[in-house]
């Protein structure tokens, strides 16, 4: 449950000073490592940086810069790339407090945009979530990623391709690139979730046990959790749509809008498989107290049938030196044949109830 | 589930570039297949195309071509059309993704409007869905659809009667009509899921079986699909009524505001029958809950009316050798007429319980 | 539930041309009635017409005059009406397809309104409903219902007493006072509906049983129906108060929003009534288990007190040779008196555990 | 449950014309009583009124009137000031109808105010309610209640000790003074209310009953009764702070915004209180159904153990003649043996899954 | 739960008037202590104010005055402070009456900040929560707390430390730290509440009683008055952030637009939370029925297979004179035998419903 609640892991001692560098969570990854891509259209140069410093200066004006940032324990690299780009002390802090909701903040030629992107492992019904940061300058963006994954690879091997609007475009075209790669993940892990769901689906109907249970409660909280995550991030896109941060070229906010209308659909689904989830509790309970009745009922008949034949077998078993009955020449015979009667007359009656 | 969860099939792989074309989903046609109508006031024209490039050039600006594409697994034909008609590469990009939600995208001389069409099918419970996308452009609408189908057929005999105001108005009045023609699919289906609602009803206040409660699960679904898919066609038409696309003429508009209503009247209707449905569950629970007790109250009363006497039979069937009783001449008629009295007193409490 | 869902018949097959006029609905008059009343502050004259024709011309325009239509099945009265006001052909079609969701549309100087008027069936606890429209010209107004009846007697009434504004007031008073009716009607089906509620509530609490329970959701259905009548109902009054409609003159207005409070307290009401029926289900199921679970303890206290007891019988009604007990002079009364022992012991036990 | 359905009781004879004055409603008073006090910031006259004649003329403009009318049964006496005041004949009525949601009618130099005064009477968990109505006019105040009563009481107090700001203020002050009197009277009674809930609660989980039940849900209906009558309070206040009465100063509307504070309060408390009882049905329920279980454990606990004890002993009684066991020297003490082994082996098992 | 429903708590005798300053609620400090703090960029003055006489003259307009004061039982105390700051009757009676809603009046010269400050003590799963007012003029911020606490410790550390930009920013940037530190307190009573979430789901799953029953209700109870108290706190800020108190300068609204993101974050998590929490009620439920029903079945299968035993032992066991069987040599073992092998058959068939 600790990723499903990690928004509320704060980012540091509360009433500390607002601007302070801290990173908090945990370290996801060994080592910081810094990716930096130059580009223009005809024009790509790509390396590791060994250090921050490397960072800078960026590329003349015409082309833009990539900066990748994994891992976000090292609070220096944070800090010098939020000077160098004159990022505002508050969100560099929210660079580093790793349960930020998704927002964007427009500090007029600087937008920091925050991101979480979940992940869904399907063998542990978990949700693995990550904050991810970009930071958007006139002709440069920065990423920050918790640990080193690879949710922005294809964007890579597009600008490696060279072909497409990306390479021609600017740096606002990138960092719509990068929100796209984040909410394209999001119908992954709904895939995945729903299939989860599918299954558990049928588990419940024909076996139901608490342990499928707890996995239907899981897959709520994943997504309570993702509806969490990603409504914000609609406001995000919303915001960028409206033409509130200037950064972003009209040519742009066409594409925006598309990852807008995806960031609805990714909404639309959560929300139907949440109603969906929701039944299922029910499906539960139903289940087992359809399986309760049938045993209950055959509990019910064979109790029912044997109980007063095994009366009658008492009270021939008395001992009475009086019983007319015991000394008759059939009467054992006559004994059984009631007894036969009575459940054959039982037995018919439940049928007629739809008991049996 | 798979059709209801259809909205959630991605258009291509996460990251990919926009506009990237390629058709997702089953392929629900054996070939594609295009036919072109071109109409005014005096005059009709309607043929099969063999290839896509018949498709052009359109007919003289007075008239309107109406193109209808059933099948979108060829991407060619899509991106033959939608360059002739100068649509945007993402709304080509919608047309073959076939888990669009319904929106309205005006690129000021072309419109792109997409719809989910729905059917739903009787005897199996399950909800049918299909992605409809239109293309209007100022003399011009073009209609893509998974599947031959004939949704649009009455469209096309009205056009054929060639009475009524459709010949005459333009392009818009065209796309209104085939707008039209898909909500008012949506009654059919619903008239269809009211029976399947009131048929369950029946079988679960009188037969409850889990077989029922899934089927009520499933109308849920349905029924939440349903509204996934109609809730947006109204945000379309409310944008159209609202002049958001210049392309319609007002005179158009007031027929728009038509399907608004009935956009409308399907959201209301589905909202009353969820909440007809939500409480079938609880009635069935009852259903259920009562028959057990029924059940219960059987074995209880069986139970406690013989276990006292064969309690007392089993006390007189010990074989202590002095037990007083067993030689008294009447013994064995005094115990069964103890036993009887007892019996008749519990009928009789029982009675006034009201639990017989 | 015929009924309830009314507002789901459509009026024409999918696919037809709007402003096709169909009756579309049960035809519950058995011939058209036309009711033609003209007034001013001084003069009233009223009539039934034998033809649709004698309906024009219109009095002269310091008069108004109201024409009330019963039954409409006839297409062709509707039609002629229709066409001699003016009324755009969508309207007309409107006003003959039964199932329309209430609304105003204004067509400058015509407006039409659509209403449902909502009847409480206490016998059979069903909702009558039906459609009632209202063609409102600058001094002519039009009322068209399915069946005769006379929700609008006390208007007539109030007519021909002459007092009041309504004599003296335009067209659009009469209309407001036409709506006003409608309206005041919910109010008494809401009270016999209150009625019907407190005493299911009645019923559930003292003897539980599925007639009661499919009473509930009988009047469930019946809440989730009006509420869906009167919402729009609201909007129309709300439309009204706004001043879209510019027939209505500012002085009526005063009025028209008195009529907008009753709708809103007749959602008002509704809620609460909806509030307190989703409620009802709960107490059925408690007040079940309740029932079961003092059945159970019974069958629990009977069955724990004799079960033993019958086992000790059942020991000493081994017919082992050597048993020492059996041969004790009081052997049995020992064995009889440690019976009533285990009993009290129970008795006592279960006493304090408060089982009893 | 007549008092919380309150409103739904209507003022007249639906389709009457709007402005007939009657009084609909119970009588809850003897006679109407007419209480006078006119003001300024010097002097205070104050007197019960034997006829309406006497309510005027009013004092001279520096002053204010304030007349309290009790008891509404004497359609004369409203008609009779409402007429002297300039009244709308519909604000006249609603005085009159005591069903009236609370509202704000401004009719430019007199502001009409409905208010519903509620009253929660601990001893039978009844909510009280009663209709207050203000009219305001420029140095003015009408207060109209149901039945004699000193909700106004502590306002009276502070009129004749003569301090604070309501003696030099204007008509406008006072009526603020009296609104805010009733809005505190919803704090007493959510108090009382809270305490209630508290109580019930304790039962609930000690020793739930269909009686407690029965208190969950008048608790439950009193809650949704004030809430229908504070939100529109709620909306009353707003209007007023949002200057739309302007007979209402701005030196006042501070104030005026403090009662709607303390309306928002009273609305947040009675959702949390909502909130609560909703969940005290489950902790019914499940109390319930524990109770259930421990008495279910113990009969299978006992029938278990001595359903196979007593089958062994019916072998032992079997009356073959040859059966070797029985003729054993220590049969009998062996067969006891095994049945105290057996009893033992099950306790043991019973312990270990926790069920003892 | 009084702590809960501590927003109950009316100020004053209903109807008094408005201003009266009485102090209500539990006094929680044993004497009232008011800590001084003047600074500026370079300079720091701190004190402990013997009396409430120390706190004026203000120091010069450079600089900030910091009035701390713990403990609102003396009325004097407050009136001296809100008469020397201007501060409005109202403003001064809401410091009083300790169960205010969150809410920010803005006076002009002087903004009232009412907030509540929660403190979770998981020993007793009690919210602890209390009222912190903040009165902030030009160059002087007054805070008023119930008890002496620590939440300001933190911001007395920076401001001693001389580090940051509070030193030497204006009193609004001080006010907005105050409550900065408030919100954040949320965030430590959110993780230990999340704690207890965790804590409570295990012991259901595994142990289900009605105590951890109670403690799932307590935690509702705590998430519900939560909700209630960051809700308005959210409204606070986000009018600050819109600019509606003027005495907040812009610099500093961009540090409040942090706060107002916090506060969402925390709303986010309570309403998660409440989530998760709703469906424990549930888990409770399932899990008991699932316990329930394990032991039916056990009781269900030991008298399903022995009832029919014991039966055939019981017609053996009848005493007939001719009772062919019983002379049968292996009747003794042959009717053993019959025995097993029924009981073999049930074992069987149980196996193969899956009951075994």
């Amino acid at each position: 449950m600790k990723a499903r609640l990690g928004s509320l892991r704060r980012r540091k001692e509360p009433g500390a000073s607002p601007g302070t560098l801290v990173h908090t969570g945990e370290v996801k990854a060994d080592r910081v490592q810094i990716h930096r891509m130059d580009y223009d259209a005809e024009r790509l140069n790509e390396r590791e940086l060994a250090t921050v410093d490397e960072a800078f200066p960026l590329d003349e004006p015409g082309s833009v810069t990539w900066l990748n940032v994994d891992g976000l324990h090292d609070v220096g690299v944070v800090r010098t790339l939020g000077e160098h780009l004159g990022l505002h002390p508050l969100a560099m802090e929210d660079v580093l407090s790793t349960g930020q909701r998704p927002k964007l903040d427009d500090y007029g030629d600087v937008v920091y945009i925050a991101m979480r992107m979940v992940q869904y492992d399907p063998t542990t019904d978990d949700l693995i979530d990550e904050q991810v940061s970009l930071v958007v300058g006139p002709h440069v963006v920065v990423s920050f990623q918790e640990r080193p994954g690879d949710v922005f690879e294809p964007v890579r091997e597009r600008l490696r391709a060279g072909k497409g609007r990306l390479r021609e475009a600017g740096a606002d075209y990138l960092a719509y690139a990068l929100v796209d790669a984040v909410v394209d993940h999001y119908f992954v892990a709904l895939e995945q979730l729903s299939d989860a769901i599918e299954d558990v689906s049928e588990e419940i109907l024909h076996s139901p046990d608490p342990a499928s249970l707890e996995r239907v409660h899981d897959l709520k909280r994943s997504l309570v959790f993702m509806r969490k995550s990603i409504w914000p991030l609609r406001e995000v896109a919303s915001k960028l749509v409206r033409g509130e941060a200037s950064l972003f070229q009209p040519d742009t906010l066409v594409f925006v809008r598309d990852v807008y209308d995806h960031a609805v659909q990714v909404i639309d689904t959560v929300e139907s498989l949440r109603d969906i989830v929701a039944g299922m509790h029910d499906i539960y309970l139903s289940s087992l107290s359809h399986r309760m009745n049938e045993v209950m009922k055959v509990l019910t008949i064979i109790a029912t049938i044997f109980i007063p034949l095994t009366f009658i077998a008492g009270i021939y078993g008395m001992n009475f030196q009086y019983m007319p009955e015991l000394q008759w020449r059939w009467g054992y015979f006559v004994a059984l044949g009631i007894m036969a009667l009575i459940a054959a007359v039982m037995v018919v009656l439940f049928r007629r109830k739809r008991w049996l």
